[in-house]
């Protein structure tokens, strides 16, 4: 039996105790955006060290001004590229808490009514199961092995939940250290659940909240109603006047440097079977909401956005209560494409916003982070490994595909590390990330695992 | 010593009890828009039908299908007219709880410094404060004749902060026992500190809860962003479109019914030195929002507003979340004036929001009541003997004013009972009713007792 197959078999046979072990791991309260969290974050940084140094991927957790990181080594002396596996521990918040069937934070098997088993809470998919099919990859290699097949740095972050305020400055202060040939990362998505994926576009990010102060103290609406300035109406207009009629947005320069995407890749997605029907029928909906003149696929994928991820202002309780609040706020993330440029994305927010405010109000601006789009080298060498990979073990043909989300590291680690990315991931559309219910397929597990395990037999012949 | 002035005397060196007993009604949480405090409402109606039982005002908490009534009478056979007193027992929520310097149920005099006290508490002001004001003068009278003046109904109703649900099906069901020849009502304001007011225009209010609903389930913003429906989005252009650029309201017919104010009352309203920089300087702002076309004291007296008094959606807590939520929530009130119709402006707002609900998604409506303006009859005979007593009392002729809040009850007295109403409170405009802190000055808690005496006295002489 060669090598892969050894690993293989004990990858399928170890499956109970890798899902023990992701069990653990996901009890883990580790919320990055909640400063109520900051201790369960530390746990998961400390579970992971402890996880990789046992399994013999030395490794130790770093302290930041956040959330501490996670990195280990494994110098195997063979001749391979040297790859990073890169993964983030915190995970969302949970709120609305009343929508989840059972406690987030006490994972479970669920049997579906085909017979699919999922695996149901927080982090489930992204990102706690989706990188520790890395780390149970690596764990059946050396159990075989008694090493992996090429030199591996392992990056674990506990900020990517909450714009990775850490990232960059300890990418700068660890050069060194991190600098890999390839890094590989676990947080996308297959194209659907037969058909592996690797995403070559990826939309960037910019992060905005904005707090409006208009009167000193919340005022009764009848008092002052109609000559008092609502703050609730302020905000109001900033969002409306976002977008045009025809779905575009308004910003000054928005578009500025978006790219269209070339006729081939276009040509290649229109084979893909991409349905509007299927894509907004299963969230409810069935008209897409955004520019008129594209389709959800470019919605998603090549196209730039602003969503209005938080508003509130006033009296939120129930019943009625006839005020003017003092303040509202709102939290604003941008998606950008191509070359657009996240600073200046971030200008032309703020002067939309300045310009909306009454001379007797005032505005404050807190970041949530920026980075650009990205756009990766189709041609890229490993990229034919990792297809290659990933047909072996699905028996598809893997897509490239365009991403919606942003993965922010992946700009960083080209900028600060010149290290291109592989961005290979397991989950699914309806995986419900960020959301109530998340969950993340069992199939998607443990053919996650036994795809990385591939990846790195692919890799190594060199 | 006439008996009017036994009666002052008396108030003043019982005027320590009347605080205590003041500061035991505050304690009791009765906010009626939070079901959290049904019992706490129930004991406040409780504590009030003791109370006036006590004087010697028979008195009974009746039941509703929403929060109980008080109501108590004195029959004492004299020939004046017959009054009802009116009040509310219930309070505002709260929240923000934060901005209170102490509980806001735990009540406390302080001393300013200027060396002049204020009551500081919850429903201080709005109305426990004010419909003290009367029980304590009927008190007064009791401990000196024995009796009262003139024949007395009292009712006090527990929802007057959360729309009166209950209100006019009570009124109809007991016209017979309810019907006077006058009512009193203590819930207005003094011009300013020194000049007290008679309040003769009323603006009437309509309450509209709505929540849109778009996916089935909250999404990522990066995997649906740019083709998914953002309820935050559609509730900004609802309210966005709701007001154009001269601060005029757009609803359909919205302006249909208001009537401008008789050039003699605008005339004598120029009289009393409202000061727009004082009047907007005191809440912190300096330029006035509404109408283009209008002063601030017609804004907030004569014109009808919109007001956002609650908005939310998304994510609401520290940091940063990708999310498009499934639902957004917004809390109106709208200001009617003159003869506005409040079913037509119901009409007008719902056809608004409907025709900007995309197809996919939804909106359902919650009322939270609905009440014509009112206009006083400023030739009522009560008015002449009501600005007499106040003049007496404050030694500054009293003013005939118009108010920027509701007092839907008088419109319900009208349409029910056939019965007109006089509007004397002693509240001032830094009282922050509806907000933080909210305070009830010694002075007008003190003066109010003896105001209330001296309307006794003047209406009785016939």
């Amino acid at each position: 039996m060669s090598t892969i197959d050894q690993v293989l078999a004990q990858i399928d046979s170890d499956l109970d105790n890798s899902l023990n072990r992701l069990f653990d791991f996901l009890k883990i309260k580790s919320i990055s955006a909640d400063p109520a969290y900051i201790d369960d974050c530390r746990n998961a940084a400390n579970w992971l060290a402890r996880e990789l140094s046992e399994i013999g991927i030395e490794s130790s957790v770093r302290d930041t001004t956040g959330q501490p990181m996670v990195v280990g080594h494994r110098k195997t002396g063979k001749p391979g590229p040297h790859v990073l596996f890169y993964g983030h521990y915190d995970v969302q918040p949970v709120d609305p808490l009343d929508l989840w069937d059972t406690d987030p934070f006490e994972p479970r098997i669920v049997t579906r009514e085909d017979g699919s088993k999922i695996i149901v809470a927080r982090g489930s998919a992204d990102d706690k199961g989706q990188l520790m099919t890395f780390v149970e990859a690596a764990r059946a290699y050396m159990a075989v092995q008694g090493d992996l097949p090429l030199d591996v740095t392992v990056f674990f972050e506990g900020e990517e939940e909450s714009g990775s305020p850490s990232l960059e400055p300890f990418l700068e202060a660890n050069k060194n250290e991190l600098s890999c040939d390839l890094a590989l990362v676990c947080d996308t998505g297959m194209w659907d659940e037969n058909t592996p994926a690797i995403s070559v576009m990826l939309r960037g990010l910019v992060g905005e909240e904005i707090t409006i102060k208009a009167a000193n103290r919340d005022l009764h609406s009848g008092h002052y109603g109609g000559s008092a300035t609502n703050p609730n109406h302020i905000i109001a207009k900033i969002i409306a006047d976002m977008r045009d009629d025809t779905g575009k947005i308004t910003l000054d320069g928005f578009y500025d440097g978006v790219i269209d995407v070339p006729e081939d890749v276009m040509k290649m997605w229109d084979t893909l079977g991409f349905s509007t029907d299927v894509f907004l029928g299963d969230i409810g909906l069935s008209v897409p909401c955004g520019e008129q003149d594209r389709t959800p696929l470019e919605h998603i994928w090549t196209r730039p956005t602003a969503e209005v991820n938080g508003m509130w202002g006033g009296y939120l309780g129930a019943g009625s209560k006839t005020v003017i609040p003092a303040e509202a706020h709102a939290k604003f993330t941008f998606r950008l494409v191509g070359d657009q440029d996240p600073e200046k994305i971030v200008e032309a927010f703020r002067a939309h916003v300045r310009a909306r405010i009454p001379e007797d109000c005032s505005v404050e601006f807190t970041s949530h982070g920026a980075s650009p789009a990205l756009r990766l080298d189709f041609n890229m060498p490993s990229l034919a490994k990792g297809k290659k990979a990933l047909q072996d073990e699905w028996g598809t043909e893997a897509a490239l595909i365009g991403m919606g989300g942003s993965i922010p590291v992946v700009g960083d680690f080209k900028r600060s590390l010149n290290m291109d990315t592989m961005l290979i991931g397991f989950g699914l559309e309806d995986d419900s990330i960020h959301s109530p219910n998340e969950k993340y397929n069992l199939k998607s597990f443990h053919k996650g695992i036994r795809s990385w395990a591939r990846v790195l037999d692919e890799l190594a012949q060199g």
